[in-house]
């Protein structure tokens, strides 16, 4: 037998968890504001914070191309884009592929996170913290949403951990921190949030996405299977004008060409509809779930 | 710290695995040709074959409506049904949900296997065994269908583990076992069979397909997320003259309601093509995997 | 690699474990007082009690060797003893072994846990529950012990799980109940328990330790390795007259002959003195350990 | 639940295993003979070789005082010792507190080993490497051996990895370089080598013990608990002219004494006669035992 000895036991629940062999340690430490570790596993380069799967060398693209594309292509011309969170740099790595944006702005809390993705996560960022169009901020992601003018940004998206007692996501999962999303989008703007798996965590996906129906015009829900989270990973759209699911086939490969996409590895339009295609038995959560998540009682992960 | 003692270590590769809690044992020892544990963890009743999760009370329904309503409601009016294993019998129990299946044929090699599904898995099989519709056949899979008269079928479904080294269900992967399938079919007929996963043995399933569709004129891949597979499941259908991608949505909600189809969990008319939409990745896998499985070089699970 | 998925992880703090891999279930169950497994693992036909080791067939002899002979052979003519707990029958197995015995009362409060050891644990009682000097009383060891008239026993032996919260045995490790003990014994009879690890349970150790010696006047700590344990395990001896440490090598010779001690595999005269020999860290601890276990503040084990 | 991911799962057999919860990565990489992690786990710093664990700040003490008190203080004057292995410093640490000790070589294989000591392991070595006593020479032990001049020391302490096949250790068990270590030798000198487990690895430390008596005159095996390896651990003296066992304790305390020997933390006179002490099926095992390791066919560790 070979000894493998390093292992990373993912709690998912207290009666079920993975297990993850780690071939190397590269970083194993901790903010002001979290854990983290970047191991290499089967995955490749793995990246955990607090004990949880954040992305992994070898799928990170199926879950930013699913948070990045449908948003995007979903609006006719997104010009100025907001960015918080997403600290691998693989979220505004997807969002300069569209042409058509002039300027990304990406807030992150956590400047040692952002120093150990340049350091470490090259593969994710690809040199996107360089390209004159990103301009980086460090700070609270609700705090300078709050403190923005009003109609700012295009395109608002939400790349940030579960939220659970104590991160610093906690509050930007409620209805108040989706008022000043509204708030600061312009009036065909779009926002997107990832928002937790449909599967072990469904309820939490349902409360998201009950609470931004009762914030924006357009509600939409979808899902994509990403290995190494073990399950159907969540987003939810909002939208004050453009709905994703209005696009034909044909639209979407107009605007993947005229904006001159180039290197997509999941996402094409041919997935597009797929992905907000639900089972019965997650069409009948969502319709019953009627909970709202506030500052007061905001929603966290069942774990 | 609440005390679990208990646990499945469900290994995935030599370096993954996950860790199931066990609540309770019902269950848990060898036939002549499988090793089963029957045991309930948090997905309820869970049934393990070889150490392999095979399905699960709380999810089961994803697995089985998605390896038969697909199939049936592409045929016109499939009368008469052939399944090799699937010996919880929840197989069976969809497949009388259309009232137009006449007969339905059960082929499994392990007695002892059904057995324990009637004492253990009634929330499985509710009773199927009985359904005077259905005639149980113990039996080799293979030989079985050898044997049988040509053009005897609507549909064959496969529901039978994994093909690794050793296990019975070897040989009803092969080029050859698929050529004594479509023979047995009728002139309009069509296959089903669970293809593996399309996420951790993704190589198996394009392998599958490719074999599969050397035999049929029409093949078609599909997947679904089954959460205690921790993974997306494909499947793949051959068939004789119907698509089921030329089914719209319109034309299976009348089918639905027609057989008087009730009782979905899961499938509805709405998800129905979303199942076969794939990510750039894995349709350029299938894409370029030309790899034929034989009775002289089967296919074989990675692990 | 081979595929091995059924595993008991034994909690020993919540940051250690022990992993044993299951070879076969031969029961798991609820009694009314304790949850039991009996499994196979390398350490041969396993027992654990509420996921706690309790004894394995390669190596239950050490620990039944270590609670029984030391005390009996301080004795110089153990003709009646009382066994509480030790339902597996291997004390009681021991005892026998000295053929002064007349007369052993076995007081064990699950008679389910009995009819398991009688189906299961033959290799550990070897018929001893059939033999015409043994008596077997399902009841309460304490309420036993408190209605049973004043010296009526030459040796009381106590083997009952560690005490935890909710545990039957909570109640036999305290000042009030080794008082009971006292009251039971002869003038010259001494009692010797279980008493924890050494190691991992050091404080409850010398708490039983103590709380011994503000009942008898001579009191000896010993411990002595179990493999399956981990561990050194601890054991008491209370004693009214006889001090095992003033008995020279000689002596237990003579005394093992004469009683016709045979099929020792573990215990020797040669070894007696040093399983009372402890480091300085351990003789340190006893010293300063001054906490009296009693009904109302009963001593537990840590986790 | 408190959330707990990094976990060292150190195999014993490729039955059971050990889980250790990692607080904290210290170091994790290799060198060119071993693969090193320093961790800190419920033990706190915790060092392990090839996902063995070497030895843990809590419990080092045991270990390090067990193998080098017994034999020093066996020898009427030991003067110039020889250190084989040893990395993390303690075993010089103990040799110095004898203050007839003039001189101490330590000879170790990996450079880079000797400097994670210096960097992490303070509380092993307490600065020992700089004492002016120590002679630090980074070279394969047993080369170094060869080529010294006969009759140059009291004692030899060989302290390094268990036999595994591949490890740097292998040629330290043999037969061979016993014969070595008795040329070395002073004509009153003696060597002491740690002997793997006496619970799970028997036989290995029967065959070392037999190696060793074909070599010496006199032979003395002897063992201890060391939680953190979860079993006793081994020793053997091989002596040319003095014997452990005919110490007496007032002897001993006398030797303790003049040699101003303090900061014991685990040895003391009252418990060295008991360290040589074994049950019978150890005695056994040993008394049959007639394997002879050579560099031919050296011992090797059962997993």
């Amino acid at each position: 037998m070979e000894n493998r000895w390093r292992w990373i036991i993912e709690w998912l629940t207290p009666e079920s968890a993975h297990l993850w062999y780690i071939k190397k340690i590269l970083y194993s430490g901790k903010t002001k504001y979290q854990e983290i570790d970047i191991v290499e596993t089967e995955m490749g380069v793995h990246l955990l914070i607090d004990g949880k799967t954040q992305s992994t060398e070898f799928d990170e693209f199926i879950y930013h191309e699913s948070l990045v594309h449908p948003a995007l292509l979903t609006h006719e011309k997104p010009s100025e884009v907001l960015v918080i969170g997403g600290g691998e740099g693989a979220t505004i790595r997807e969002v300069l592929k569209h042409n058509v944006v002039e300027k990304v702005t990406m807030i992150d809390i956590d400047d040692i996170m952002i120093e150990l993705s340049k350091k470490y996560l090259l593969k994710w960022h690809k040199g996107s913290f360089n390209n004159p169009r990103v301009k980086l901020v460090i700070a609270d992601g609700r705090e300078f949403i709050e403190k923005s003018p009003s109609a700012s940004y295009d395109i608002v998206i939400l790349d940030v951990t579960d939220p659970t007692p104590g991160s610093p996501s906690n509050k930007l999962y409620t209805y108040e921190f989706y008022k000043s999303v509204y708030k600061v989008l312009k009036e065909d703007g779009l926002m997107v949030t990832q928002a937790t798996s449909t599967s072990f965590s469904a309820e939490v996906f349902a409360t998201i996405y009950y609470t931004i129906s009762k914030v924006f015009p357009i509600t939409r829900g979808y899902h994509v299977f990403v290995p190494s989270f073990l399950s159907m990973w969540g987003f939810v759209i909002g939208s004050k004008k453009y709905d994703p699911l209005t696009l034909s086939e044909d639209e979407l490969k107009k605007r993947i060409l005229a904006r001159n996409l180039r290197n997509l590895s999941f996402y094409h339009e041919g997935i597009h509809r797929a992905l907000f295609a639900m089972g019965k038995n997650l069409l009948e959560l969502i319709e019953k779930t009627k909970r709202l998540s506030t500052d007061q009682t905001p929603v966290y992960m069942p774990i």
